[in-house]
């Protein structure tokens, strides 16, 4: 098997050689003017069509890096797309910086490159450029890939943002949660065997963004990843100024997640999503924001709560038993490496 | 001493209060109307001047952290800057991405974060926002950052590339080679003691850039990293379809670099550079740029060569000894982690 080799690394012909090989076998979204990966200069250059630029940058450190519903280079797409369609904006293009371990195998780096490549393809994102670097065997676990996501705000679209979310706003989640974290966390814990058809929710929410902004008004928008919904409700309320009270019934979770959760002894509340938008949106488009998402197939999509003035940061959990109860930021390891 | 814990990294309440608390002891350039780091928002907003944006990526691994003129925080800001300022645009924000290991000293990330903030502030351009994550003990060495800076392209100005070097161009550099990539060789292989005097290089090309744009015509520019001169003129000479032939007598290096090649045995023009630039530049120019350059302290500043027709993509160096001899693109592991 071909494997990765520090000369691979050192900005000589190898790695010239290597990385040119491996983008030879993707398909790159190409952008009118612009300067991107067929040319391997310094950096990358695209026009925006409107003056505000959004950008997320992340680190995708996830173990293991194949799982049942994607692998670290579909998740290192999606999360950063993720993150920019969460703020409102459209995704134009990427870049991507791979830190691989020496003795890696070429031919999992090129399904990896592969995974990431088809997220950007599909979602029309152009891959501009990036950067490639070796680390002596032992020095890295395997592979770490960041990826800087760039878009735009269309005109007459508002950036959404955190602390934006208003007393009276219903919150709406697009879909199951927590099925990312739990199937990372089983994997880890060497119980894979428990999680029969269950998948990482892996991917974009570009097009539950796009719904939901055309048939309603969205205040406050995240995509619940580490620290999963119930960080993701903290934030919220928190730099909103309000609080949030949530029905745990309505919380949209598989079984097959409450069942692993309880085997594990975790929250589902704080498993990590990597493809569901928790939002907060004005009352009279709540209905009309939900009804869309069914009617385009995502119909685990819920209104879990509302948004109220009182006690600013406060997110508060009616459940099923009839209680309500403080729904804190999560603390602790949770589990490391989840994206 | 107060160290990272994988709690750190697990996106809940400690991670939070980490990097609120680390972030909070640096100064960061603000840009009106922008969403940045005080929004700790899913990704970041900023308006460009123009419709052209250049951008580019980065992952810094060198080792060891520290070292005589810099350390990984400083290399991590200033990398990507040049990449972006070798295009001839403006970097105006960043994005930085950590990924630590478990137990790493908070002091030290501290340090390194104030030199990445230092070099992002002395150069105007806004530090946005990030991420931030921790590996277990031994999954990874120390720590790694990638960074992201993006930049606008003035108007009236055009973007430098690689390919852009035409027959009867003068290349220049400018200042003395080598200084980082010895540095840091030096340091790994335990002869930190024969250093002297001797530092990195690394420090940002805006000025050389703006000094160089101001008062000539430069038609291809680089900054010699990993694989030093000879990979960077190997780069423009293959994209420009041209050939280059270099004067060794002209070449800047500093006589302990010299010493230190000769002593590890290495090639100083393979040598990485993380504070020059290499350029092609009109022949009716050259001589202006270089005034420019010399009178704005940069003295070690030469026309080192020029480009010809015949011969697509070779580099040709007349050596001291007056032969004339192929300079390759460097090969095997040369150092790695360099950058």
């Amino acid at each position: 098997m071909e494997r990765i080799t520090l000369a691979h690394g050192a900005g000589g012909k190898e790695m010239e050689d290597l990385v040119k090989k491996l983008f030879q076998k993707i398909k790159v979204v190409k952008i009118p003017d612009s300067i991107g990966l067929d040319n391997f200069d310094d950096g990358s250059s695209v026009n925006v069509p409107t003056s505000s630029v959004v950008i997320s940058i992340d680190s995708y450190t996830v173990d293991p890096i194949f799982f049942p519903g994607g692998d670290i280079g579909k998740l290192a797409a999606t999360g950063s797309i993720n993150d920019v369609a969460v703020m409102g904006a459209t995704p134009i293009a990427a870049l991507d910086s791979i830190v691989v371990e020496e003795g890696f195998s070429i031919k999992d780096l090129e399904t990896i490159l592969k995974s990431l490549a088809n997220v950007f393809e599909s979602e029309n994102v152009a891959l501009l450029g990036g950067d490639f670097k070796v680390m002596p065997k032992g020095k890295i676990d395997k592979i770490v890939i960041t990826t800087t996501v760039i878009g735009y705000l269309p005109p007459n679209h508002k950036l959404i943002l955190d602390s934006g979310a208003k007393p009276g706003d219903k919150i709406i989640v697009s879909g199951t949660i927590g099925e990312h974290g739990a199937v990372i966390t089983a994997l880890r814990m060497g119980i894979e065997t428990e999680l029969g058809n269950l998948k990482s929710d892996c991917m974009p929410v570009t097009k539950v963004m796009k719904i939901a902004i055309k048939n309603g008004d969205i205040h406050a928008a995240k995509d619940p990843t580490r620290g999963g919904l119930a960080m993701a409700l903290n934030e919220i309320a928190e730099k909103s100024k309000v609080s949030i009270i949530v029905d745990e019934e309505e919380i949209p979770i598989r079984e097959e997640v409450i069942a692993l959760s309880e085997m594990l002894g975790i929250d589902p509340l704080a498993l990590a999503c990597e493809g569901r938008v928790v939002m907060s949106v004005s009352p009279d488009t709540a209905e009309d924001i939900l009804t869309a998402l069914h009617d385009a197939g995502y119909r685990d999509a819920r209104i879990i709560g509302e948004v109220q003035e009182k006690e600013e940061g406060l997110v508060l959990l009616r459940t099923k038993a009839g209680g309500l109860r403080i729904l804190e930021k999560p603390t602790g390891e949770l589990t490391p490496r989840i994206c």
